[in-house]
């Protein structure tokens, strides 16, 4: 039989990445790729230590399938008293990273034919999510400061005049993927009221918020509880083979969306692990040392990038998270891939991000993954590959 | 604002279970209700030990979101390879525990409007996860040896002659949920031809399947590799709480599923965790003395609901798994349930499990989670239950 013909429109529809991102790299390569943190940063000493601990316990509630869809109610507790605004753990729940909850999210509050308005270029599992539910994809114009208001209202306004409803805007405010941009407290206001005007809700992906080298603007939740749906992670700040992320939401959001889960949650051992490390406070000192190595390397590929890539390309500076967008001044980021294959260095460039113009001349660098000691090499062989695709 | 017209139609128009499995049942009780294996058997020092161990190697292959959304290779090779029918890692899905393959599944093949043809009690998360993707689902009858060919074809039938699809045939035919029964070889050979017939695919749910006391029938994917789907689980023969689960389908299928998936995969760490526990030959010995842990639990409640029950009930003998499905003579299963709690026992009324008929004069008893030792206790609790709603 034609096992193909059986796969759901939902899926055939979805178009795959540009870039095969699980690709296992070749180890001579010098990778500024994916968004993952430093393998130096895992706390694998403590998670073990933990993990053996909470396993003899062989407590009921963490070896079965727990007491809640929602999860673990003392992380979920630790999470709500973090994220402000007055939640508790009712806000909460706990999803198989924060791309689960953007899973849960859409599975939640999707009908076909609702429009999503996402930023120009975005973190494409998204847009995957909810394309699945049959959602439509509007795309709303970004600068250096991130989103941008006029463009988003004039979007909005565009869906309106069509007859077509927007469910949700799903924005990366703080520390944004790819760009490494982060919205204004200003801009953060004026995009929630104009949700509030469209009747929408807006989707805060704060996968890597938790990685800041200066104070961010208080996320949208703080800022407008009803009409925002905060999205955040454990993969970035403790490790991603943790799968333990959570949405914030209103108690009658975050409980549809435990209602509606059919995995059962996430591994509760897991959800314990963490929790526990929260709550010695180890948590808290392992982010403070991990962002410190991450602003170190955010300077050295901020210094390299200078010395190699000043005439081949334009930079941000990104205040947290893992990313620098580069913008090529004479190449294409499709050439560059090819010649940096050659030069052995990788990095992903700009149409992987796009939900719908390319972005060609673009690229985004990440500096979680990349070995400290790597980053002066790794931009002198990006530049050899910059340089390349220009002449080629 | 009103956030709960804020939630999907697909959601609002999947009914809640009938009793919150999740509620955590007084210290003082004996219970016969979830399908959770007996904490005694969770090889909690060998999980640790290995947990500590992988974490120490820091390998980003575990550490990370691993190099496919299909999961850990040895893990998928080893799943194959005991599944027989010649499958390889490409045949291998790894999921947030067999629900979370259900959910996938469901994602991936159906479209609204598709019929999926269910048992008359089954596992209702598998229908929520079909109404949720916009399937209909219609039932087949059930007798004592499972789902009966004769009134599948009727149910097929009816669905052809109303010019619908069937598109999923949805069973349990080993240790089956809630009823116990087990399919026989001839019975799933004519399933087989009756799916062909219809143009459908078979998604056999064997959650319990790793649990058996005597020789199964082969399963179905052994019998017809393109028609059926396995979905498979860790959760009971090893412990829930790692959220391991697998789907093994022809690789047209399973890629499709690892493409179509939005939360990046299950915990790796977890995965791997499975996968030494059993490279070293631990996993089949510790299956195999659960097994015999299970045995006997079902020998002792077999005895004691001869001696307590014989005149308030009929019962089958289930050859694995951990249910007894309680046909009662006089007695209303929601009554019953009532009165279980002054006796302080609890289980699963008929009504839980049924996808349209109410099957209000059956009950599901679980003997996994039971201490060995409060069976005849509890079983005398019972009784006392049944006699008293019987006569209220």
């Amino acid at each position: 039989m034609a096992s193909e013909a059986m796969i759901s429109q939902r899926v055939r529809a979805v178009p795959g990445p540009s870039v095969d991102l699980r690709r296992k790299p070749p180890a001579d390569f010098i990778v500024f790729g994916g968004g993952l943190p430093d393998p130096v940063t895992h706390p694998v000493a403590d998670l073990g230590a933990l993990m053996a601990e909470i396993l003899a316990a062989n407590d009921q509630a963490v070896m079965g399938y727990g007491f809640s869809t929602a999860g673990d109610v003392m992380l979920r507790e630790f999470i709500a008293a973090r994220a402000g605004a007055g939640m508790g753990a009712d806000n909460i729940v706990l999803t198989n990273g924060s791309s689960g909850a953007i899973g849960l999210a859409a599975l939640t509050l999707l009908e076909p034919g609702d429009v999503v308005v996402c930023e120009a270029v975005t973190y494409v599992g998204a847009l995957k999510a909810f394309m699945q539910m049959g959602a439509e994809i509007e795309i709303a114009p970004m600068d250096a400061g991130g989103l941008d208001p006029e463009g988003l209202a004039e979007a909005l306004e565009r869906v309106r005049a069509q007859g077509r409803r927007v469910k949700l805007i799903y924005t990366i405010p703080t520390n944004q993927n790819p760009t490494g941009a982060t919205l204004s407290l200003e801009r953060r206001l004026q995009v929630l009221r104009l949700a509030e005007g469209a009747g929408a809700l807006v989707l805060q992906d704060d996968t890597y918020g938790g990685i800041r080298f200066t104070a961010a603007p208080p996320p949208l939740i703080a800022l407008a509880p009803d009409r925002a749906i905060h999205l955040g992670s454990f993969s970035k700040t403790i490790a991603p083979a943790l799968r333990v992320g959570w949405a914030a939401a209103s108690p009658e959001i975050a409980g549809a969306m435990a209602r509606s889960r059919v995995d059962l949650g996430v591994s509760h051992i897991n959800q314990r692990v963490v929790a526990r490390f929260i709550d010695d406070g180890r948590f808290d000192r392992h982010v403070a040392a991990a962002t410190a190595l991450y602003a170190r390397k955010r300077d050295l590929m901020l210094r390299a990038l200078e010395r190699h890539c000043g005439k081949l390309a334009q930079w941000n500076t990104p205040e947290g998270g893992f990313f620098l967008w580069l913008k090529l001044t004479g190449a294409d980021a499709e050439a560059v891939l090819t010649a940096g294959e050659h030069e052995k260095v990788a990095f992903l460039p700009g149409p992987f991000f796009s939900a719908r113009t390319p972005f060609r001349n673009h690229l985004r660098l990440s500096y979680g993954q990349v070995a400290e000691g790597d980053i002066e090499d790794g931009i002198a062989r990006l530049a050899r590959a910059l340089a390349a695709a220009a002449q080629g």
